[in-house]
């Protein structure tokens, strides 16, 4: 097939070849698959997405969600490729068979899911939301509420949105101010009136699915009407736009708002409780909101990683598509004769590499984790997970985005107008680095949380497992360099990580997103010096077999002797325990 | 005056107690000039570009130019801005008064443009296009020439344009294949008839301005009909979009490219000789076409340099503004208790002096070549600027759209909605690192042609110049720390140097992208530390200038300790003369 999206051979070497899916197929959960199973929903996938999704790709950055009185109305191109989504179930694939689900791993489901987000990130974007939703109120929710609002979204039938931010409360959700007031218990459990404005409510509405579920973050008040401070107070509510009874909800569309890029997802401003008071009923516990959310938000920001790794994948592969076609200039020092195909260039080719080594690193990285929440039930796996999240967010959004920032450069003045992908592509991945958290959140819940407050066993595994690869690299005749750059390099982390734990207090976290970057850039180290020990035992005998196992091995040299050095760069001011941004005067902007 | 765009004391700064502009008045060519007339003309254009370029820039991006059977037509009010630019004289600003200007240096004229860049910079393309037009022809052209299509521009009543992309050369111009046939002599010189198709040709055409005068590459074909080869068979035609005699030539536009951004600028497909030849008048002597042009691009690559460093400092000043008035969260460490404005936080506060190190080192460095051209008659300055210039083309464009980016990240979700301007800016900027020269055709200029081709005469003043600054800073209480890191720093390079001029032919070329970074940012290291110099001599002390100083020495500490240590970075594959990219098949891609 050919198209511009993803690498077949890498979504297989990936799955396969390097992380072996196929051994999860001895856990009793996973018993019922082989590989032929993940093969043909790879298949699908990459079918679906090239028929289905890339198709109204640009035409949906032109014709934007609109408003009127009946509420949004989104392409309609959009909700016929979420129908043909939920025929072939892929909504289900990840749920289990009581469930009417697949039961698949969910590292195929995110393999699966790349495919979509590379075809179509806007479109993509409604089932990624649907099935994280579903996936809280089946951990979380009562039988009842399972089977009214699940069921719906794991069929494909009703679409789920997460009503976190507010106006007034967008990183800081302690500030959330949405009231729920008690209004008695039916048989979908207790039931609240809510009133409040939900800000940023991706796929907040739409004219597609028949019913939306709303995930809302709320709080309850006191005996003195008072709203209880801090994120303690927040509780996790189920509010449909159309209630059982079939009437409308008193949930308002307050507004769109008009994006760069991302267009076809629908992004609203909600107003509850207009009317009266949105029926909602509370999952699980009060108080426990923030806490069930975060299963939802942590999948979400695998999720971002995902698109935003696809993203750049399909920009890398534009790019390469492009380079192979256009003919510009010549090799230095030749002036005459014909000239040749700009990948013949040697700064054409290098940001080929770079683009490589961020896009397939991206994804590599997303898929890594993806595999270890199929093992969460393993601890030091559920440890290592919750530490790489927030690098599975940033380090895609980030570097997928560079990645769509080198498509536009080699395609040229062609790359800056809109009859090519590539700038479209690049307004569409802005928005990564924002959304479920950005990347200065994600440095404070790295550093602050997953590294200087937690026990250290998610920090013990990752060094347990980079010493594993380093070891093998020692032993390989041409990647022993790339195993000692990377211990050195993970040891000055060590280092600083402890010159950390010694400093007092909220100081420590001052430089936590250049400690991010430094810590992302050294994970993705380790994870391409992984893959290129994979690519390399691979049984390369086809000529396009050994040009990919070359393609893994050059873009781990070209990360270790171009990338990984900027890593000590960003911990300087770590290491200096740097005050020059944190005691900056207000004033001296 | 309330405007998010440059900040008037920095400016005052820049070209005042940094550059010492007065002190050009001692040459006999500015003899007529004073403090007070700069002053009136940095008044001037802040008004003017507040007034007449501010309010119509997110409009011109929402309205496109059109096409049809008349020609393209673009937003009425850029016309009415750019009559006001003319009424003004500042067209004529930097033009001798026997050609009706007002004598003013280049330096000054580039401050004045920068405001209209950082209010509009779709609008302010037309004019800078224009005057470099002019200059060109004044400094390469007859007299007749001189008077008939140099004259009308510098009053503002026509436009100018450059023609040298086609379609299959781009950033080869040997490859140009439009053709000028001889046709005679007129008062006007030697008259040619052109035929051929030229893209990307901004403001090649617009219904605001009485004429365009296009300036065309193209090759005149030999007694065998054939086009002579390479850029030596070059030679520059004018080519009026209405001939003397008031009838149109023969220049169809065949369409218009839509961008990403800087949309209020046309850009135009323009097809010469559909009708049997346009008219064009050769400039100077055949052959000469590329050398004369170097004078408008790089006339134009400098003000590519400024207008990306304007966008990238007014987003820097909506940001600052944004985290001002944006309350959300508390300081770590504090959950209860009021919410503060967000630049109280020490990571807003770490990418606001990112941005400001970005945004006001780039202005700085574009202003300090601006001086250079006004000092062109010393050979060393001449020298420094031809090697400075793919710097000053370069590290704004990067640098400057960073600064945007940072700027949507400040704003969080509101960032990457249209209903802010940030998300435009970052759209506008995303030119500058392709048009007049990609960032790798520059970095090809910088290492190739002036610093391994050329005598050393522009690096060995670059050295010297930098070492005069490391000995002021080692001799100042504070700042001898970068002194010493500056010194160390170029001595790196300089090494670098050396062995690439030990280096075979080509290769030695393979990475001159990431040579021109590293370069690039110990520029800016040495103009910072230069500005931190002269900012915290500055004698009177109010309060508000205590801040402005603070924020000069701090950024320069900023800039010292995050973004120089990347130098090594970058120069580590030039270092180690890598081939990894290079020596890449384009089958592993």
């Amino acid at each position: 097939m050919s198209h511009p999206l993803l690498v077949r051979r890498d979504i297989d070497f990936l799955l396969h070849d390097w992380l072996g899916i196929d051994a999860l197929f001895a856990r009793p959960r996973f018993a019922h698959l082989d590989r032929e199973t993940i093969d043909a929903l790879i298949d699908l996938s990459e079918q679906l997405a090239v028929d289905a999704f890339l198709p109204h790709y640009k035409e949906a950055d032109c014709h934007e969600p609109r408003l009127d009185a009946d509420g949004v109305h989104i392409l309609p191109a959009i909700g016929e490729a979420l129908a043909r989504y939920a025929e072939l179930g892929l909504f289900a694939a990840g749920f289990s068979p009581d469930l009417g689900g697949s039961g698949l791993p969910y590292l195929a489901c995110a393999a699966s899911f790349a495919w979509f987000a590379a075809a179509n990130i806007a479109t993509a974007a409604y089932p990624m939301l649907t099935v994280a939703n579903a996936r809280l109120i089946v951990t979380f929710g009562s039988a009842g509420q399972i089977e009214r609002f699940a069921l719906p979204q794991i069929e494909g039938r009703w679409f789920g949105t997460m009503c976190l931010s507010e106006p007034q409360a967008g990183s800081s959700l302690a500030d959330v101010r949405t009231r729920a007031v008690p209004d008695g218990e039916d048989a979908l459990g207790a039931r609240y009136r809510l009133c409040g404005n939900k800000m940023w409510i991706s796929g907040g509405d739409q004219d597609v699915s028949a019913n939306i579920v709303h995930l809302v973050l709320a709080k309850v008040p006191g005996a003195d009407g008072a709203l209880p401070e801090g994120t303690e107070g927040l509780s996790l509510f189920i509010v449909p736009k159309i209630l059982p009874d079939g009437s409308r909800n008193d949930v308002a569309v307050a507004g769109l708002n008009h994006k760069m890029g991302y267009r076809g997802t629908a992004n609203c401003l909600l107003n509850l409780g207009e009317g009266g008071g949105a029926t909602g009923w509370m999952i699980g516990q009060p108080g426990r909101g923030l806490h069930q959310m975060f299963l939802m938000m942590n999948e979400a920001r695998i999720g971002v990683g995902i698109g935003a790794a696809a993203l750049g994948y399909r920009g890398y592969r534009h790019a390469v598509g492009y380079a192979r076609e256009r003919v510009q200039g010549r090799p230095p020092g030749r002036r005459r004769g014909d000239p040749v195909a700009i990948i013949g260039h040697a700064d054409v080719k290098r940001m080929l590499l770079a683009q490589k080594a961020y896009a397939e690193g991206a994804l590599a990285l997303c898929l890594y984790c993806a595999k270890l929440v199929d093992l969460h039930d393993d601890a030091a796996s559920a440890a290592l997970l919750g530490l790489l999240t927030p690098v599975a967010k940033t380090w895609p959004s980030e570097y997928g985005l560079a990645a769509n920032d080198i498509a536009i450069q080699i395609h040229g003045g062609y790359g800056y107008t809109r009859d090519f992908d590539v700038e479209q592509l690049y307004r569409d991945n802005r928005l990564n680095p924002i959304h479920e958290g950005t990347t200065g959140i994600q440095a404070m819940d790295l550093l602050g949380r997953k590294i200087l407050r937690d026990d250290g066993a998610g920090l013990a595994e990752l060094r347990a497992r980079i010493a594993a690869t380093a070891a093998r690299a020692a032993a390989h005749p041409a990647l022993g360099g790339e195993g000692t750059a990377l211990e050195r390099q993970w040891s000055r982390i060590a280092d600083t990580i402890a010159a950390l734990r010694g400093r007092e207090g909220a100081a420590a976290l001052d430089n936590a997103t250049p400690f991010l970057w430094a810590f992302g850039h050294a994970v993705l180290a380790w994870l391409w010096l992984d893959q290129a020990l994979a690519a390399d035992a691979l049984p390369a005998h086809s000529e396009e077999e050994r040009h990919f196992v070359e393609g893994k091995l050059r873009a781990c040299r070209f990360f270790f002797e171009s990338e990984l050095p900027k890593a000590d760069a960003w911990l300087a001011p770590v290491v200096a325990m740097s005050d020059i941004a944190a005691d900056a005067s207000p004033d001296m902007f």
